[in-house]
């Protein structure tokens, strides 16, 4: 606080920016120490992989795109129309080049990222067209005016990441240069990982030269490490298009981040059972990789798993459940079987940030820690299967968040003789109570998570505080951090030269929206 | 549907009873399979051990029972006043009596219960003085109408194994015969495993007696096996207070289910330090067990933790934080050393059925899941800090308790070559849907958890049905499960048995009240 009084200086700023609002966690990258939940016995990670193996071999992947198919051909596999069949030694010993675990790096190096291993690290809510908030108070096509603001939520806390596609998709932008506009103001309010879509050579390209002249870097300073990832889902059942593979092979010949993500919904573009639907899902995700590997041997990979169920009263998607939990364990004990990072999400069918919204979310995030995800998507702001954004939901999620971050940290259960602490109840005795003891005085200040938003105040001093729900108080507190949000600094010609790219960009039209 | 209509039947009572406001999860005996999370080494194990051991050995708990300081001077305890200690010999030796599964065996056979091993089962909200829904719109003290609607929501959910305690107390009865009363209303509504207060020679006696009668049993059938179950608090730091332990001793004496449970919060009635918070609560829970096993040999225990933090701003008690979930984690893990059923609880600080409520009470839920918990007290309809109870919250627990037993089933992760379904994979190729496959068709009914609360629909379909929030949901359907409950069966002459009991026991007075 004395440090926020010394305005002006760099000391000064630095020490406000996220801290005046609220007190937060540091940022830092969680490391998950717990052996992962594993439904499955040896014979079943091996029943998984046969299955997954025998699609490649026997059924194949359909590859929508020419210059992946002579790829493959030339790899030998085995090719009938658009129909890509690969044997099994050729898949391992592509997964086998993959590396367990890979960084990327920023433009503020700070903000370093580690994939794989025990990390587990998440990202904001992406792609959503509409937004939902108290003060809009119905769901609304999203703006560039909300998308900036998710931004600044994900730049706000620490307990995010990186920042993934489109918090909202601004549907006031036009779609040609929607890419130029978001991903400008990603990368002046924001300092971290950033993420570009791989729809078409023009976005995937655009993406990577922004983070580049953001970064200050030369083309090959940029390629030297990844620097920001790009997401592909498969167009499952056992296929993958075109634009999603061109942005695939590009990132992965320029040395950035790759996560494929098949979408399997079970009963609708999988088996009705939970093993086919992952099995498949990892057939359409090792096509992916093994692609990535050839043309880039050592290639930045991650699997990602997005198995859920549909209701079978009504086809709708949903999240969170029984079903999705064990989906994403199963494919964590897979992703280890392979020796490659895992992608899974904080997801939820609710509408409104509800009750339903946090028990969908809470199991999810849950299967997320229990998987052993090391990439944690949509971890903050998803509503209605994907389909909404809300700030509310922001900060709700960023409260699990933080709360599993501190679950993490290995002090909670630390043992040593000043934990259990013999002399401090020695002390006490059977008479009354550690409040005064110097034990806990030395230590009272840091010994327990302080949630942000949490109320926890008996029912009196809560009603006589306005008696307000958790959504609301989130509202409250959404506002404020975005009248307070001080953007992290950026080089003054570095931000020039995003401005010209971007113009130069729009004035040749941008990228193609008939793909 | 069919079975309703024959109304009159017996058949026809019977398939309705439960299932015609909802269609729920079946009645069974969860199993958790999962390998418990385990925070601490084999060496944190041990040094827990030592500082439970040293504190009884060393420090000593004091025993407010002349009774039970009697058996332990027999024991070859050192006692100094009210202060007993024990050699870790003894204590392990006594330990080592307890089974490690055990059984309880209600009015009805079928709802025989396991205490011990995988099982984990689920029980009501227990003893608040409060009631909160969206009719009172505020807290107020319970009454005896309230209670007996909690009563009915614990008996008509399948997934509430026991009914503990008062659901809420009513306030509207004397505290002298209020036992009698809501023991009256559970033994009639409900025909599932009850417990009794410890709180004076009466109350336990009242409860034994009573849940005898109701299971037509003469004493000697009664105590051939545990029938129901108290659950005594030690005042910590290290005291037993004399009520709980002349309840805990009787009960032992006529061999019925025994659970201790500390009320350990670190930094006010046990170290700040989470290690020494649950190295008290094991050597306060331990000493209670010896003496049981030291009066029966066998006796039916369990520990329970209730070992969380509190707000150190305020000094409120907190639930289901990060510190709360690896407390429960090790005793877990010491539970098992000990070779001891465990109990813990579903618990929230939250005020209201909001999203706080959701994530604080999942996070207790997946601890006691996480945890090898083998009962879940308070797993549905706790706010505040157990001192308010709250229908709605009521059912929006049962939703998760639901998926979790959901989780659980092993059919979710089966891996054999119908759930691998290469056979419909092949089927529908690169092309199409799962949605009619034959493979689909013939398990879509019953391939995914159904929930009875959440609503799956989309944002516009939500919002034209009325864009109902969770806890208005839950308040809608609690009103027609209250309004279309149906008491199990009970033979007239034992509910006149009963009605004789109570009214006899009312006449004498009671129990006194000033203990």
């Amino acid at each position: 606080m004395a440090e926020r009084r010394r305005s002006g200086g760099r000391k000064g700023h630095a020490a406000r920016r996220g801290s005046a609002v609220i007190e937060q966690m540091p940022w830092r990258l969680p490391i998950n120490r717990d052996k992962p939940v594993e439904p499955l016995s040896e014979e079943g990670v091996a029943a998984l992989h046969e299955g997954a193996m025998r699609i490649l071999e026997e059924i194949g992947i359909e590859i929508l795109n020419p210059e992946a198919l002579e790829i493959f051909r030339e790899a030998g596999a085995i090719i009938e129309g658009d129909n890509v069949r690969l044997g099994r030694d050729f898949v391992m010993e592509m997964v086998a080049k993959a590396p367990s675990q890979w960084t990327m790096t920023p433009r503020n190096p700070e903000r370093e990222l580690v994939i794989g291993g025990e990390y587990i690290l998440f990202g904001n809510v992406s792609s959503p067209p509409n937004f939902w908030s108290l003060e809009t108070g119905r769901k609304v096509p999203g703006t560039r005016a909300q998308c900036a603001e998710l931004i600044k939520l994900s730049q706000y806390f620490n307990c995010i990441h990186f920042v993934g596609g489109y918090p909202v998709e601004p549907q006031d932008i036009h779609a040609s240069v929607r890419h130029l506009d978001v991903l400008f103001d990603k990368l002046t309010l924001c300092d971290k990982v950033v993420h570009t879509y791989s729809l078409g050579r023009e976005r995937v390209e655009d993406g990577m030269e922004m983070v580049r002249i953001a970064g200050g870097l030369s083309r090959e300073e940029f390629e030297e490490k990844p620097r920001l990832y790009t997401n592909i889902n498969s167009t499952s059942p056992l296929k993958h298009d075109h634009p999603m593979l061109d942005g695939w092979m590009r990132m992965a010949r320029a040395n950035q981040g790759l996560v494929v993500t098949p979408f399997t919904l079970a009963g609708a573009m999988a088996p009705v059972t939970m093993a086919g639907a992952v099995a498949q899902s990892l057939a359409e995700a090792l096509i992916a990789v093994a692609l990535a590997q050839y043309i880039r041997p050592g290639a930045a990979c991650a699997i990602g798993t997005f198995t859920s169920n549909v209701d079978m009263k009504s086809g709708a998607p949903a999240f969170g459940t029984p079903e999705y939990m064990r989906a994403t364990q199963m494919t964590g004990q897979m992703a280890r079987f392979y020796g490659l990072p895992l992608r899974s999400s904080g997801v939820c069918a609710a509408n409104v940030p509800d009750g339903q919204a946090m028990w969908e979310t809470s199991n999810s995030l849950w299967a997320a820690v229990q998987s052993g995800t090391n990439m944690v998507y949509h971890a903050a702001g998803w509503l209605e299967g994907g389909l909404i954004a809300s700030p509310e939901k922001f900060l709700m999620d960023c409260e699990m968040l933080q709360q599993m971050q501190r679950y993490m940290e290995p002090e909670v259960w630390a043992t040593g003789p000043d934990e259990i602490a013999l002399d401090a109840i020695a002390e006490v005795g059977g008479q009354g109570h550690f409040f005064g003891l110097q034990h806990t005085q030395d230590r009272y200040t840091t010994a327990f998570y302080q949630p942000f938003l949490s109320d926890w105040r008996n029912f009196e001093g809560w009603e006589q505080a306005g008696g307000i729900w958790t959504a609301e108080r989130a509202h409250h507190l959404y506002k404020r951090i975005i009248e307070d949000f001080e953007a992290p600094e950026l080089a003054p010609d570095r931000r020039e030269a995003l401005e010209a790219f971007v113009a130069r960009r729009k004035e040749e039209g941008g990228a193609p929206t008939d793909y």
